[in-house]
């Protein structure tokens, strides 16, 4: 088994007594075997010794929301309201995407997440074998799920809910376990209820959560009442979602009552800020959320919609527009904002050794080159890691005691032939 | 005079047309003499020809308020109210601060900013001549003012005055026209109005802009009418500062009426997002402020309450926030943004020449290194810059038709000597 010593770096550590240390880790095989500022054991033998002077290392970041593929549309179609962009924009568009396009657009998502410090991403799309086989080759983490959309005739209902349920079976535990997966109604206003119960019996059977969009819009969720007498929370509650595990995306118009209910029922929050504000949906009730004791972590979205996928961003804005709209300077801190894009994440996707840097924990870190002027002073580096990093500070990534990207180059992947046939893609879609 | 041609490139014009083009720009001496998807004159000689391919150019940004050697204090009380933050945290510190340390703090945000793409910056802080010599050496353009607080003794308010005075003379024009001056009393809540009306007679004198803080928190507001009966704009208009061209920094909290005031004044607001949430201020009225015809620019403010300089972020929280936070999808397109970080800054200080890419402009541009995966698909330019861009994508900067970085490198300054320095300052400062 491979066994590494990184010494003299800076390690994020979130313990509750500090914060980050100076001093080494090792890993071994797949997993993190000490972090510590003492040095380890003098005699033992390693594989590899880096110096990790002007580096400093860190979970991981996981995106627990997003569509890889909606690369193929950055830029397309900005500025316009969530319902007429998702109808006359998106879906006319993603509808003409072949699984040769999902490929290439999925290919480039991961290339621009890993090369920026996001280990594990959640994705919901169609055409998942493609993104599976791409998350599979680029060594990242990935909880998958085919998002189904039911407004269609049974039939086809029948052969989309097939072909979710084959991919979730079929790929659940792939890549060394890099791969687990979900089932996914798209969202209630894009499902009928029976549909829902349907699928959410496949999860029961499969044993598998459930992952959803829920309450992005204030039109959806009078949409919700208007169609079905009740708010999307008791609507979904009532259908039977919250009997399996539930991640739920966006959750930006609840009231206190449905926070108490998505708390009593454990349901998590992806909340993607930089989408939500692009679109504007609205600021989701994010500290009244963690005060209730829900998990919030945190998604890009799909990037036609935010429009990078830098989660150094996503947290940062989760560290500011919580206190720039309520008024209150200490909503959200910096260490809380880092948690949801850490160890919160990895908690509500059902990973559990994940997230964190510590003994036993799997070995998904990412190391920034803090040897540049937005880093100094070199005072409280929790605090810049989340109000002054960016994607492009992360130099190596390392996802499962693998390194995937060093030295700002990835490894795993063909970075020219990826940006080639997706500029190919993107051109048949326009032509 | 040296002749450059840049050939091959994607050049943002903001045109109302078309917002870029595929061509080529020619520099003479410190201007812009074409820009156009024709090649120029085919035997014309040039002293440089830059292939230009996979580069995007756009004007230099321009950051209309900050405090360059608050990088000293970058992490330095985080998550704190603005009142307290000040009082508790950044006063205390900032009486310690020497010449030396305002020199290295200045030096340190100097070059952030221009390997970050800033080209043009106001300043208002103390020690002045140390900033306008670290900005003479860098080769950036500046905008500077020494700001005076007037809460303290006749005698002192003097010397204070008169520090300020011989500054704005003395820098006014220097640096072959790179820097610029303005008046600056800190605030009205930290300066009474006897004093204020001086500082206009001396903005009168030496025809200079007034710079000020003005209506940041609901507070401060607050306070302003308890103390005078009247809230800020009025207030300051009663005593003439709105007499001399004005350029106030945040404008958070303002009325109907007084955004009216504003336009009526030509009174320009440095916008400053990303300041204002972390300090949870509020957010300011930008799209009526817009609607109204007043000129919004934007501004990072200082390190301590942001906490990177990247005027990328700026304009993206100005494109998102009001996005979200009124509901419209439209507020504040991307365009609009650009314009804020460029042509809309540059017009607010008073500097013609500066912020856009045309024939006849001052040669102040930067070039972003666009084969990457967050550029693409090679759609809209502006969206890209807007809602993916960061200064690190910066890799070329060009001020007054000198090079001051190129290939990621600041030909201008020591970029290790500037961080030994700081470090040894913030140590000194914090021992």
């Amino acid at each position: 088994m491979k066994k590494t010593l990184i010494k003299n770096g800076i390690f994020i550590t979130l313990n509750e007594s500090k914060s980050w240390l100076k001093g080494f880790m090792v890993i071994e095989g797949s997993r993190i075997t000490y972090i510590g500022e003492q040095a380890p054991e003098p005699n033992e033998q390693y594989d590899e010794i880096i110096d990790g002077s002007h580096k400093l290392y860190m979970p991981g970041l996981v995106n627990t929301h997003g569509h890889a593929a909606m690369t193929l549309l950055r830029g397309y179609g900005d500025d316009l309201a969530l319902q007429i962009w998702l109808e006359e924009k998106m879906w006319p568009m993603e509808a003409k995407f072949s699984s040769n396009d999902v490929k290439w657009g999925s290919y480039l998502a991961i290339l621009e997440m890993i090369k920026g410090g996001t280990t594990t991403i959640v994705d919901m799309y169609d055409h998942m074998n493609e993104v599976a086989m791409a998350i599979e080759s680029s060594g990242m983490r990935g909880v998958l799920t085919r998002g189904v959309i039911g407004l269609c005739p049974p039939e086809i209902q029948d052969a989309k809910l097939k072909d979710a349920t084959e991919f979730a079976r079929n790929w659940h535990g792939q890549a060394n376990g890099r791969i687990t997966t979900m089932m996914s109604p798209h969202a209630p206003y894009t499902c009928p209820p029976d549909y829902i119960e349907k699928i959410v019996q496949v999860a029961h059977d499969l044993n598998l959560p459930i992952h959803t969009h829920m309450s992005e819009t204030s039109r959806e969720v009078q949409a919700n009442v208007d169609q079905y007498g009740l708010r999307p929370v008791a609507h979904l509650e009532k259908i039977g979602v919250f009997s399996r595990p539930t991640l739920v995306a966006h959750g930006v118009h609840l009231t206190d009552e449905e926070i108490q209910v998505l708390k009593q029922y454990d349901v998590r929050i992806s909340h993607n800020p930089g989408s939500n504000l692009k679109l504007a949906s609205g600021v989701a009730r994010v500290p009244e959320l963690l005060r209730a004791g829900v998990k919030v972590s945190l998604g890009t979205d799909g990037a036609a919609s935010n429009n990078n996928l830098d989660m150094f961003e996503e947290m940062r804005l989760a560290a500011l527009i919580h206190k720039g709209v309520s008024g209150d300077p200490v909503a959200v801190p910096a260490a809380e904002a880092l948690l949801m894009g850490t160890k919160m994440g990895a908690e509500s996707i059902w990973l559990e050794d994940v997230g964190l840097l510590a003994a036993g924990m799997k070995a998904d870190f990412i190391a920034l080159d803090i040897d540049q002027p937005h880093f100094l002073p070199k005072t409280d580096f929790v605090s810049h890691v989340v109000y002054s990093a960016s994607a492009k500070d992360v130099v190596d990534v390392c996802v499962d005691g693998n390194w995937i990207v060093r030295n700002n180059e990835c490894l795993t992947l063909d970075e020219e032939q990826i940006k080639r046939e997706f500029e190919l893609s993107f051109h048949r879609l326009i032509g």
